[in-house]
């Protein structure tokens, strides 16, 4: 017997009907033997609706009462899916994420999961019962105060619940058929990966792939628990994420981001502490810097440029205006019409000439390349935004990803 | 510096618009130098969309996750007015019912509160906040399972708060004026009352007047806590319930109730047991009984008549059938074209003669009585359904219950 963790996101529990699907497919899975954790989304649009009704009341909503108003999704969701396995003569019982021992920071929107004291997980589990937990919530052990995970909070729960209750699998269905090599929507050609690595799954995160984020990515990594991410809508395999295997591919997918804008700080006298200067007050701001390329220094000078999420470029600029003067650089600029292409893959750690390979490509298709960004396992480009189609579909016409490195 | 605890209906926080007006009210109150506790109900039909949505799942719910998902429809409500109030510079912020400390029995849907830990609320008052609660909601301390009070239950959470923290009021905002002397929508001549007593007020409730719920009075006169039932439309004051004055009216109100049904039973030999055999069988199925009316024995057989909620009807049939059997009775008849109609006054106490006033003015306009019920206050008469709202009219114009009593 196996303990498995589903989670299904908003759209597979979108209305009641989608809701006994869901249902359905838990039961099946409990029925074949399992013991089964659920944690489930706020229903659709739920959580844009309760965001909507706050916006009406406020423009400046409070962090603290957003958490408890934006709780009440989950709520809903999870009490119905209780009822849906119940009407199904499955016992089962919903739980808060205060209540499953979810225990976060105290940062109301961006709270970050400290541990997980599931005991009435267990006790359910125990009795025989499913659980259903709500997703995206948690709660500050030392204020007693809800709070909210944001952005793509729904699989961190599940991921480290499962990491938490030694789950043998945690299995993320969506309204995808897994992780694919490209954006199918860009690449018609993209194919769906069978399998891939943790660390091959964070830079596709950090590329851009929207279908998991990096954090519970990096949860499966560091517990050792598989990913099984999957459609809601049939029961065929997704693409597991798990431990790298022995033969691995040059290139998994090509991502690709157009969410950030990129500033260059002109004119940047070269001497210590000047890059600390910079990135020390954007960083308090909050803004989340991605990629950072700094220029060799021509005569004591240099650019640097670097990319931020395009809702906070106003910001940066402001930051970067204000260090620039101070420090006495030349000027600042910001450029919102950018993209990012990335290629991922286990195997360039030990191929040599990819990156040149991909230059090429992109030379070839009269594609310019404005920054370059590397890790072991990545390669990313800033091009312009409007090449960013063009980019991504002759990488991924000459790289050829397959689903398993296999097939290669 | 007074401390008030304001609760404000579904009506009254049904929109975004109206929460910005239930805010700057309590704004006012807060900003006149009071301590102010907030209790909100859900929005609207917010708890009605939420058991459609049930509804659409299962036929039969659990009762433990129904509380789970009703529940988050005060959490919505609340949370908005603490931004409201936060928005207009008030400091504020929210408690869900368990966070308020508010102590249930385990009942999901119909728990009662046993008793009330408000530390939270104290605190957040010391820190000069005003604390946004959630009505109709608490936590069975025990299983640490969330519970649901049932019908007029955040009334009752209200004022068994207000009694918790000896406040100097307990404020109900409502859609209507205050309590009437008899249903304005049947009498066009009811007036409001300015004040009645706790007894008074539980009479009516009893009675079919649906402003405030009987569970609440009670809290109210157990505690010594003035209950002002006033207009969250206007600042016009409301009535007041409190303890009783000196000078009694002799009727303060004529209140009626069609929701019921009258079940009798023919032909029982009149013999110690029966009414037992009969009516404990009943309280088991929950079956809630009102009036019971025995008449004279005849030769050793009698009549008993009894009234149930209509919802209830069928059950109390088949089980008065089966009792009706075993003791040897004739029959059972159920009759859903009744209702009541009932003169309130704590004067009734010491002045003669009013129930033969009352029968003569319902004879006068041909309204057969079917039944007759009195307490030392109150005095209730079934009639035909079909005869109430004449029954309700022609008594308010023989009574004439006034404002309050020196109108007299």
């Amino acid at each position: 017997m196996a303990l498995i963790v589903q989670k299904y996101g908003g759209t597979s529990v979108g209305s009641a009907e989608r809701i006994r699907n869901v249902a359905r497919r838990v039961a099946d899975t409990r029925n074949a033997g399992n013991d089964v954790v659920v944690v489930v989304s706020a229903m659709g649009q739920g959580t844009d609706d309760l965001m909507a009704l706050a916006a009406d009341v406020t423009a400046n909503p409070y962090p603290r009462e957003m958490d408890m108003l934006l709780t009440a999704g989950e709520r809903i969701s999870m009490a119905l899916c209780a009822m849906a396995l119940q009407d199904q003569g499955i016992p089962a019982m919903s739980l808060t994420g205060s209540q499953a021992g979810i225990l976060t920071t105290s940062v109301h929107g961006s709270a970050e999961i400290i541990d997980i004291r599931a005991d009435r997980v267990r006790a359910g589990l125990d009795e025989g019962k499913v659980v259903i937990v709500a997703g995206f919530q948690g709660v500050d052990p030392v204020a007693k105060e809800v709070t909210t995970l944001g952005r793509g909070g729904s699989d961190a729960t599940a991921v480290a619940l499962a990491a938490a209750m030694q789950a043998d699998v945690c299995e993320i269905y969506t309204d995808v058929d897994g992780v694919f090599t490209a954006d199918p929507r860009v690449v018609p050609g993209a194919v769906k990966l069978d399998d891939i690595s943790f660390e091959e799954m964070l830079e596709l995160a950090g590329a851009g792939a929207g279908v998991l984020m990096a954090r519970s990515v990096e949860f499966g990594r560091r517990y050792g628990i598989p990913i099984h991410v999957r459609s809601s809508f049939h029961a065929a395999e997704g693409t597991w994420v798990k431990e790298e295997t022995m033969e691995e591919a040059i290139v998994r997918g090509v991502a690709h981001d157009s969410s950030e804008a990129k500033v260059t700080v002109h004119g940047v006298p070269d001497q210590p502490g000047v890059a600390a200067n910079l990135f020390e007050p954007l960083a308090e701001a909050d803004v989340n810097v991605d990629m950072i390329v700094q220029n060799v220094s021509i005569e004591g000078v240099t650019d640097i440029s670097f990319t931020v999420p395009k809702a906070s470029a106003d910001r940066a600029k402001e930051i970067a205006d204000k260090v620039a003067r101070e420090v006495g650089a030349g000027g600042v600029d910001i450029d919102t019409n950018i993209a990012k292409v990335s290629l991922v893959g286990a195997g360039m750690k030990s191929e040599l000439g990819i990156a040149s390979r991909m230059f090429r490509i992109l030379s070839d298709h009269e594609i310019n390349i404005e920054m370059i960004s590397t890790s072991p396992i990545r390669i990313s480009c800033v091009v312009r935004g409007e090449d960013v189609e063009a980019a991504v579909r002759s990488l991924h016409e000459g790289f050829r990803p397959a689903s398993s490195p296999k097939e290669e």
